[in-house]
């Protein structure tokens, strides 16, 4: 099979709505060492995308945005093994998920389980990658403590709940209403509560026995984080995942210091790829086994490439569970 | 020799300024399981105190502030074993150190080394036990990591100075005046810098080769954030020790997730006493041995017990170096 030149991409034309996004014709990459390129079948939508969309951004110089993908394996880069081409793979990406084709590093590469639609596995990386990173690199979970995620439907949310659960772990989640609420105790959360609820915190200690939570993950960018300290466990961690709107996140000292919390937060995206290689091998260990089984995508909606706006327009409301995925 | 039923001891009559200092008979404490009683020589004055004092608290029941004693042991409570009446004892306590006689924990009580002073002793507890549970417990500070403290000619901070580098750490320091710079310096500062200056997080990434901090020990509530953030190493830690008035922590998100920096804070005082063991441990071992030579406190000024509000108003002037003790 030969790899055309070009390719058809969707691009971010501007800083703007949804409808900056444009399909274009773009240069089919070479894949440098150690990558692979990959004909895209699916790619996953993410918030990242749209912050990305609405401000404009060129990662990496590429217009291209999208940081995972499913497809199949068209070439490989010096010094990759381990994959040959023909092989269904997910990947995360660094953008460029919005296209026919997209490189990936090998090492942040999977395969895709038998059985699979590449519409599912295109869902899984950003999401299982976060959440591995988070709570067993960045806050060092240990299999004692309460995990709680605020946004337990989210495309973060719903797929750590069920692979976190499956594994035993005791995983809390806040939702946004009374039908999302259900949806995370039936992803495996160990109990759900509104995060409108008026006493949370009280709520959320005493499903944990008074122990309260060590390791929580918050993509609201603090908006909850009187209520957050009041449940955490003496050390605990809390990492964010959102700037927001760039705004200051507010600590009050007192309660911070009198339990010893920890806050804290990353980026995935521009995390050294040898450390996600790591977050890489530890998922292909203990979540792999479980995919297709216990650990499955919701998809809320799919959508050709070209309508990749309509995507961005349904992620905005807000109103979804699980994930949206671009097939090509 | 017979332990008195009553004492003097100075009280916090009321919340207020130094003048609520009060001179008052109280009785002396019996030693409970694992305590010691000691007949205090001399007592450090911290900040803490000062706060204390105008917040009118009367910590775990008692009016008579006081962090830190030295004396010589008269009386040992059921169980206590390798400290025996007679011997000069140094102890950090959980208040109560402005008296004639005072109760400490064994396990976070020390010998005073041959040939130093009591009023040198007395200088020492906090200011080391603070110094070592924030960097080697709460911060996991490694050998090839640089420390930073705010504050390096404060109780802590100078003590800490010589500590550390005696042990071949690399801490840098700010102060607030051109002497207390200089006098950092002489404290062992790898690089000190005026915490006015406008460029301070450039000149500490400079000074540190482009590294950076990895840990960063604040008693300022956070006075400079965004100057820390900019000096952090990736990963590195903020400790606070102080909430300030109580005022909330603005922490810009984007930078502390760009770092991955974390955030935290502790008290010394309401720590349990099975890990204030851990660091008294860690430092008999470490820093006991440079005690009288290496490590000495710089006593900026004693005074007679009953003088204890004159202490408080010279230390809310900020502008010693180095620690005030009351001697009975």
């Amino acid at each position: 099979m030969n790899t055309p030149m070009k390719q058809t991409a969707v691009v971010i034309s501007q800083p703007g709505g949804p409808e900056v996004l444009l399909p274009a014709q773009v240069l089919v990459p070479e894949p440098g060492p150690g990558q692979l390129l990959i004909r895209v079948a699916a790619a996953g939508v993410n918030r990242h995308d749209c912050l990305q969309r609405a401000a404009g951004i060129h990662h990496d110089g590429s217009p291209v945005p999208g940081l995972e993908a499913a497809g199949e394996v068209v070439a490989r880069g010096p010094g990759v093994t381990g994959f040959a081409p023909g092989d269904r793979v997910m990947a995360l990406l660094q953008g460029g998920g919005y296209a026919q084709y997209a490189l990936a590093e090998a090492a942040v590469t999977m395969p895709v389980p038998e059985g699979m639609e590449m519409v599912e596995a295109a869902a899984l990386p950003e999401a299982l990658f976060t959440a591995w990173w988070n709570f067993f690199f960045l806050m060092n979970l240990a299999p004692e403590d309460f995990a709680l995620i605020h946004g337990g439907t989210s495309g973060v949310g719903h797929l750590a709940l069920q692979a976190m659960s499956a594994l035993g772990y005791r995983v809390l989640a806040t939702a946004g209403s009374t039908a999302k609420v259900e949806a995370a105790r039936g992803f495996g959360a160990f109990a759900a509560f509104s995060y409108r609820e008026e006493a949370l915190a009280e709520a959320v200690l005493a499903a944990t026995g008074g122990q309260g939570i060590g390791a929580l993950l918050d993509v609201s960018a603090g908006a909850h984080l009187a209520q957050d300290l009041a449940m955490m466990a003496p050390e605990g961690t809390i990492a964010h995942l959102s700037a927001g709107g760039g705004a200051a996140l507010s600590v009050p000292l007192r309660p911070l210091m009198a339990k010893r919390v920890r806050i804290t937060g990353s980026l995935l995206r521009p995390l050294e790829t040898a450390r996600k290689a790591e977050v890489a091998q530890l998922l292909r260990r203990d979540v792999w086994p479980l995919l297709g089984d216990k650990v499955r995508p919701t998809i809320a909606a799919s959508y050709p490439l070209a309508e990749a706006a309509e995507a961005h327009r349904d992620m905005e409301k807000g109103s979804h569970i699980g994930k949206f995925v671009l097939v090509t």
